[in-house]
């Protein structure tokens, strides 16, 4: 169990940042024309390529691996601590799960060592192998009781399977019996032939929807009504939420059909998850605490890449919060989520 | 031009009630195995069926297509006009597009038809073969000029290419021309394989993205730059939408790649569509008037339908807006929407 120390109590605690290892592994498993990443260096300064299958997949700035600039980062925007999770597209659900297995292993193993570079000032979610369950609770458990991570990133859907899905039910049960938080972030996301523009939209148009679909399948799968001790948070403010769950509401409220099949009523169901405010605007932010709860919204920004949230202290001031609120969603949720002991 | 009464002025205009007609005509084309529609009785009172394919779709009550039934509902809770439009589903867009030039005729006869019974509480926007452009534009004329018709609705996708896509640009050109009122309503929705749980998720959970999906297509296509002057509404409150424009809108201020593919900034964009108000809860209401002004929002309910919002004037009272702002939402907007000529 992390110690608090008085002095992350004064700035936020950043619930999304990601991280990229400064460097892989070669690949040593047995498979060919395996998409597993490397590193090379990049003409832009202060940068790296992510390499998968030959191809310049993303162009990372230092921050991604480096705690020290982090830290200078961290100092300069009021932020106190950065929760870590890996580059979503590591998750690397589409590897054999073996293999997927070792890169998770790896990123869990990067993850623990920057958290021992400055332990006030990082808590980190680890990766698992989720295209194979029985391998991620085994890499959760050593998550969890070996490397001391405070939980794991999962994907929004685990090769096209949303996360609510019976078939991820064993792996919801442990991370609840552990204790582990559970960071849900979009990846490869639903409708990108729905897509009109560049690349690029595949991030900023398919990741709320994505992200709201995953949410909205932990409630009418029934996985926050079987585990509400579950501490899980939606990333990107839970995209589409807003929009979903009241019209899920009402539709449970007139049918009887969907009575039957959901158990827990939908409001009831989302109040039950964390969300962190990476949403861009303050009525969207304040929406979202109007529909779950001051108590379940912390800060988030996706440091250190380009969409990122630059200045989440005034983020935060733009809500107009009282004072009370205004610290749930600095630090206290987060501290709840992350099971920190407060003494 | 529709003329204005005054008694319209009174109750408020719903834009968004759906139209089943009491029966098909038989398919009389020349293909084999066409999903071509038909209806049958139902066991349950004062309903039928529609079938495609020889299997029940849905089974919709008698005011899908009884002008007399649904006045008395209306003169029941304040509304004092229905905008008609078909069941989505009878867009029919992957029907050959002559079949579906013959069925989109034959819709919007039956809507013109309506329209006639009762004038100063009806008025409808017809259907349109999108899967071919040319037809398309065609009987856009027809409902237009012959008809008399205010517009048409489309679906957010046209077999599963969102309507942003350039192909579709001489339709827009010519609805901007003529002055058609364009309703967009999510149709078989991105993201299915992502639900978990009953088969009618597909509504609930799956069009909120939908919907989000087709207006970003229109902001990030150059739709609404190029044709300013189109009279485009979303459906259900442009679902997802609210989370869309601000990312869209941060993420195009951060990167020049953004502002290099779209021309119009995403938040002036979203301001030039209209939302009808079909997001069951006051405070998401509240947030999208925020986002796009409470000039672009519109009373809509799904009527007749099983989701429908019950009580629209209620909805309207609970948003506690100020008396001006109440009156736009009210009917002011449908009229300029629609084109009312308030004399």
């Amino acid at each position: 169990m992390e110690q608090t120390s008085p002095r992350w109590r004064c700035g936020c605690i950043d619930i999304h940042t990601h991280v990229v290892p400064r460097d892989f592994p070669a690949y040593l498993g047995s498979r060919i024309g395996v998409p597993w990443p490397s590193m090379a260096q990049a003409q832009q300064p202060c940068h790296r390529h992510v390499m998968i299958s030959g191809k310049v997949y993303r162009t990372v700035p230092d921050q991604s691996w480096d705690t020290a600039l982090r830290r200078d980062d961290m100092d300069r925007i009021e932020v106190e601590r950065h929760v870590l999770s890996p580059m979503p597209e590591l998750l690397s659900y589409w590897l054999d799960a073996e293999d997927g297995a070792v890169l998770s292993r790896y990123l869990n193993e990067t993850l623990a060592q920057m958290v021992a570079d400055a332990p006030s000032r990082f808590s980190a979610l680890g990766a698992v192998p989720l295209q194979d369950v029985d391998l991620a609770i085994k890499e959760l458990d050593y998550a969890m009781h070996v490397l001391k991570l405070s939980g794991v990133e999962i994907g929004s859907n685990v090769n096209g399977t949303a996360i609510g899905d019976p078939r991820f039910e064993p792996f919801f049960a442990a991370a609840e019996e552990w204790g582990a938080a559970l960071f849900v972030h979009p990846l490869r996301p639903a409708g990108m032939d729905r897509l009109v523009g560049p690349r690029s939209l595949e991030q900023v148009v398919g990741f709320p929807g994505e992200i709201g679909l995953a949410a909205a399948s932990l409630i009418t799968g029934g996985t926050l009504a079987r585990h509400p001790r579950l501490r899980i948070a939606m990333s990107h403010g839970g995209g589409s939420i807003q929009a979903l769950v009241p019209r899920l509401q009402y539709a449970w409220e007139a049918t009887q059909g969907l009575r039957d099949a959901i158990q827990l009523a939908p409001n009831s169901a989302a109040r039950l998850m964390f969300y962190d405010d990476l949403l861009y605007d303050a009525a969207a932010i304040r929406a979202l605490i109007e529909l779950v709860g001051a108590g379940q919204v912390m800060v988030g920004t996706d440091y250190p890449f380009a969409i990122m949230d630059r200045e989440p202290a005034q983020r935060l001031l733009s809500l107009n919060l009282d004072d009370e609120a205004a610290e749930m969603l600095r630090w206290r949720n987060a501290a709840r989520w992350l099971a920190f002991d407060l003494g």
